[in-house]
């Protein structure tokens, strides 16, 4: 019996149609508030695991279950495997999401959804429950509407990406031949604007060390003993300021030397994007008289493509608890974003050493290693990129860019390489106004149909 | 009827005997958790304010009184004037203590005064309530063994000390007929070393700012956002990095200018305090390797006579709650302890004008004074410091050293200039192991007799 050919156009239309019941879907997730760090109750992200797996057996996916790990939060799987011969997705989200953060900030309830303006706001209403709804819907949409799918799909979405993905190689290396696939679609990055299909085709790592100055084995009264005794807080100071440079580059010898330099391709790509001073302040907030540093034309191609240098925290003492001391010691938490080529264990040392070297008056200084996690980038050339620019400019009504991203997402690397390199697709929904980790955090309803009409063109065209 | 002159030796004799009765007041004191500070109960220091008003009258004082006004922590008043044609001392100590601090840290517990190998522990057993005892015990021991002081004496005895006197110009303005006196005589010093007596003869002043950085209008994702906007933590850094040289000397232009340089009187003084940099690295708990600054042979006289610049507090962010962030602002608190013959206003208007100079990459930054409080320091010659010098040197046995202090005593300047500039002679029970202030707060039992010992002693030579 011949089967029909799945119908794209059908499906969008299904879709315009039933919009608001996957929009329903998403609202559902957002109401269990799936936190995964320490400190916030696992069950509720064991519920948010059970409601995910409902939604996509709701939906028509197949051998739906909740895959557990001691000590991991759940991570879900689902799939559609009845296209023989056409190509395998692996579908990727997760349903965990960030703490509420200060309560007094959010204009709504963190965890009940709400519609305003054309966005719904809520915590994980764009990461990434949107993320799940989106594959669900343009799942769905197919399904309810010619019966079947164009290709066949496998989903995982996971309940610790929040928190650092940290037994993902485990779950990878368990479900290797369950999960191997063609193409992989990761629907947890964003748009350069609202309403502009963006493909994300790098990514910067990240290097953290924290720093910690001792020059007493108690605080002493500033009064009685001050002078003689090296201040812990000046000390660090005076080595967190040698980091950076008059411009606000990083002041540490040799770390731009491997710096992969930009192609011309991607100097046309930055030359297409419209970003203008104004848009950059108002999308940061930036106070006004603050200077734009990096030196690049465009603000994001020093956010992509160059590494950057942030001090994340310090603390002596505290604002409340100010008192006339000379602090025992003084806390730092650095951060350095790393591009292409550079190695991630080769800044770490150099950052290190940096410290090392400037620590004055003889105190003591511990520079403990965090993380030296790697950059990420794609070449997005060949005929999967090629087919997903034109599924993403159909989907959205607009030409596609192809974009860096300036955050790191530790799993695309791990991920990519558990599938043999196969081309990984970088999608999402969040655009520069979601406040994504914030207070009032949102999704662009423009951005969640473009991203589902986007997948549905996608299917059908990585079929073909 | 010839009234027989006091005899020295029966009230030394009679302590002696006594010590303990003494030793009872005093734990009896410490036993109320009189702490001024806002958030702990002002009744308790209520209630101490009238253990001391009973402690006074059970000692032999007369027109005892508590004084009360508005918003003030109660002070009380005592007095024995029945010397005529012989000297008025002017006795000062305060009742109220500081908060106990990390419960955990303490060895005993804070309010419950408890002795261990020759030291009183509890809060304020040093700070101040010996100070309280101190006087009434040298005032009850004549009172008991000749019936009478060779001097006339009047107490005021404070409640509002550790938060800043705060009313104590309004009562020297209320009370100044009261307050009268030829010689100040202030129990809230302290001695150079266990049992060596010393003479306080200067303060620091000190000049405090907060400063705060700000370049976005609230805290943006470090991966997404870092690289062009400048780092509010950095900024911070370089300005306080600009403020401390490598030697840790004040960085500011002009600071030093009107440094009184020491006179040959002080490098005498100085020379004969036998330092050891063993001892002073005993005293602060100072790591080893780290050096002790100010270039001066004797660390003490860097703390005495020089300025000296602390970063009492840091914060941006915190350690507890450090995320991939860049911080919307940071936040710092500036101490300079100031010496003769600087101006506080002064100091106070270079240390705001070097910070806003230092500003980087045009953030915003507030820079905001707090305080600027005058240094203080006499003139240790003539009779009075002579008689002074040798009633402490009999009532510890030891010779006495002029010494300086680095705290500030708010309250020395205002009491003098009310009392027409009446010399000041500042001693008191605490040495460099009684951790006033912090937590297991001690008084050594042999500064507590050497005191009252030299009280008595004092009394009877100021007759002379």
């Amino acid at each position: 019996m011949a089967v029909e050919k799945p119908s794209v156009e059908k499906a969008v239309t299904h879709f315009d149609q039933h919009r608001n019941d996957h929009l329903k879907d998403l609202m559902h997730l957002v109401r269990i508030p799936s936190v995964s760090f320490a400190g916030f109750p696992p069950s509720e992200v064991v519920r948010s695991a059970e409601a995910v797996a409902e939604l996509l057996a709701a939906r028509g996916l197949e051998e739906v279950s909740v895959l557990t790990l001691e000590g991991a939060h759940p991570y879900v799987y689902g799939e559609w495997c009845k296209a023989p011969g056409k190509p395998t997705l692996l579908l990727y989200a997760h349903h965990d999401v960030q703490p509420p953060g200060d309560a007094e900030l959010w204009k709504t309830r963190p965890f009940e959804p709400t519609v305003c303006d054309g966005r719904l706001f809520g915590r994980g209403a764009a990461d990434d429950k949107a993320g799940i709804v989106a594959h669900t819907a343009a799942i769905s949409s197919y399904l309810q509407s010619s019966g079947r799918l164009p290709i066949n799909v496998k989903l995982i979405i996971e309940g610790e990406e929040e928190i650092g993905s940290e037994h993902l190689h485990e779950f990878l290396a368990k479900q290797r031949e369950n999960l191997q696939a063609d193409v992989m679609v990761l629907a947890d990055a964003g748009n350069f604007d609202t309403g502009l299909p963006s493909l994300t085709v790098s990514l910067r790592g990240l290097v953290l060390v924290e720093a910690e100055v001792r020059s007493i084995d108690h605080s002493l009264h500033s009064g009685m003993w001050g002078g003689p005794i090296p201040d812990p807080v000046g000390a660090l100071s005076k080595m967190l300021a040698s980091l950076l440079d008059d411009e606000g580059r990083i002041a540490i010898r040799g770390i731009y030397d491997r710096v992969r330099p930009l192609t011309s391709q991607e100097r046309e790509d930055y030359a297409r994007l419209d970003v203008t001073e104004a848009l950059f302040r108002k999308q940061t907030g930036m106070a006004p008289g603050a200077r734009i540093l990096g030196g690049a034309k465009n603000p994001y191609e020093t956010i992509w493509r160059q590494p950057a240098l942030t001090i994340n925290a310090i603390q002596a003492s505290s604002r409340d608890q100010a008192r006339n001391i000379i602090c025992d010691s003084a806390w730092a938490r650095v951060g350095i974003r790393i591009v292409p080529d550079q190695r991630p264990e080769e800044v770490r040392d150099l950052l290190v050493s940096h410290l090392e070297a400037n620590v004055p008056w003889g105190v003591e200084a511990t520079i403990r290693p965090l993380l030296a996690d790697s950059w990420w980038m794609t070449d997005p050339t060949g005929p999967v990129f090629e087919k997903a620019r034109r599924a993403f400019s159909a989907g959205y009504g607009k030409e596609t860019v192809f974009i860096g991203c300036g955050g790191s997402i530790p799993f695309v690397g791990p991920f990519s390489e558990a599938l043999g390199g196969a081309p990984a697709l970088l999608i999402g929904v969040e655009d520069p106004y979601t406040n994504a980790h914030g207070e009032n955090e949102s999704l662009s309803l423009i951005d969640f149909e473009g991203a589902v009409r986007s997948s549905i063109h996608l299917f059908s065209m990585l079929a073909e």
